[in-house]
């Protein structure tokens, strides 16, 4: 069953969220909005194949696919685009029915795939929902990642200068993100940069990885910049038990955190910092 | 050829890009450092296949290459990498030459290149190296875009601003990037968000693509956070002479906007911004 084209915005592009705001010391529970991130499935049908997956925060889904496929050179003119829909099938339950649009060519129009197949970036979801994604990771056999100690809350406040002091490209660009790693002292271990988030995270976990220092279970990542789906899948297989953000994290990477126990901590800046899972770690000094 | 584990650092992560600091209505021109941004090839030999491109900044190159695969699962334990070095092609010329890893596992680990193909994600950089990339939307028959009219410095000063006021999701939740469209009087007209920067600007040209409008030959795009080879790449394909950006560009970014004759803003923020390229569409109030 394929939906029409007016029903644009099934999905919520904000959730709540239960957090734990700290600051100086002092700990005030409320609910706050984040950001929807899932996935989303472009499918071209006659014949059907998946085109593209991409994470997404749900809302303007139609554009989103057509934007991308005139960006890849798919589509050229408004003609060339036939029907765009929804697909839901009645079998998925409701909250994941609207991560597959369905793309109708004008009749003739022969996509060049083998272009846009090579033109596939890495990254690391799988399916095409939320709750799939972290299916996959427990199907992997990923498990939980204990609560063996904890980290002092003055600690977590020099983690952000720290960050940015050791940022020194950063310093001279103003182009680069970054991963840090830190005991749970507060010390600098390791830092790398990219122009990319998740690039620079790969780039820290794959230095632990080489120098034979996985797992990570007794470290703390922080990432400059938000948490999303991969920083949280990443810390996961890494079995990073705190992960930091300078900004805001998105739904699924709350969702992967509290599935996996990681202590998930944003707009760490200062003397503040929100917790999102897992306030068991930290310990107010 | 390939090179052993010792040669880690062949590209540099800056480079030098000639800018023009406007402030204030005057502009000062210098020469200025971006992060270089250039496609990396992740190469499993024994049977040979890419396993991933990604647009990355060049240095611990190999660092990244393992976390990557260590994030997917491909790696498990130190022992299953055998060998990891740089391929050097002779034929490809010097500065191309470090983005692909070649990767050996140990005897026996056959990865399970089913998931991983699953978990590509889409994006738009073609080949393995800037140059490549570029040369690829040339094959695609993708003209430069004309010089037709301009724009008053006074106009650009207001767009961050504007932006900024526009976001009311990003109001509630801190954690959304944002591109919008103006008209050269510095007018919005359209604003999409996302989790993905790319997300939000492949929502902005869709949106433009479904109601017919584009190209977007008379507008201005302003992106939140930096700009990177997909923005510039989709902002080509829809024919837009302005990008502007909260933040930096990447070296990659500045290549294609030099190229394709878009005038590329970075830094945009109350009364200053930079440009990087093609600054005669831009007159200084």
């Amino acid at each position: 069953m394929c939906l029409n084209e007016l029903m644009r915005k099934p999905l919520g592009s904000k959730k709540k969220a239960k957090i734990w705001a700290v600051k100086n010391n002092t700990v005030r529970s409320f609910s706050d909005t984040v950001a929807t991130e899932e996935p989303l499935e472009i499918r071209l049908v006659n014949p059907q194949q998946t085109a593209a997956i991409t994470m997404r925060t749900p809302g303007a889904d139609f554009d989103l696919v057509a934007g991308f496929l005139y960006s890849e050179g798919i589509l050229r003119q408004r003609d060339d685009l036939r029907q765009i829909s929804y697909c839901v099938d009645s079998q998925i339950d409701g909250e994941q029915q609207y991560n597959i649009v369905n793309i109708q060519l004008r009749a003739g129009l022969v996509p060049n795939l083998y272009t846009l197949e090579r033109h596939f970036f890495t990254t690391s979801a799988c399916g095409v929902c939320g709750k799939t994604s972290i299916e996959a990771l427990k199907i992997r056999d990923v498990k939980v990642i204990p609560h063996d100690n904890s980290v002092k809350s003055e600690v977590l406040y020099t983690l952000a200068n720290q960050l940015q002091s050791a940022q020194k490209i950063f310093a001279s660009t103003g182009g680069l993100h970054a991963a840090a790693l830190f005991d749970f002292q507060g010390q600098l271990l390791k830092l790398r940069e990219d122009v990319g988030r998740h690039n620079a995270l790969d780039k820290l976990i794959g230095a632990a990885f080489l120098a034979d220092e996985l797992p990570l279970s007794n470290r703390i990542v922080m990432v400059s910049g938000r948490s999303s789906f991969e920083i949280l899948q990443k810390s996961i297989m890494a079995r990073v038990p705190i992960v930091c953000a300078v900004s805001a994290p998105s739904s699924l990477a709350i969702s992967l955190a509290e599935e996996f126990g990681i202590t998930l901590v944003g707009f760490l800046r200062d003397k503040r910092f929100n917790v999102y899972t897992n306030l068991k770690r930290i310990v107010l000094s």
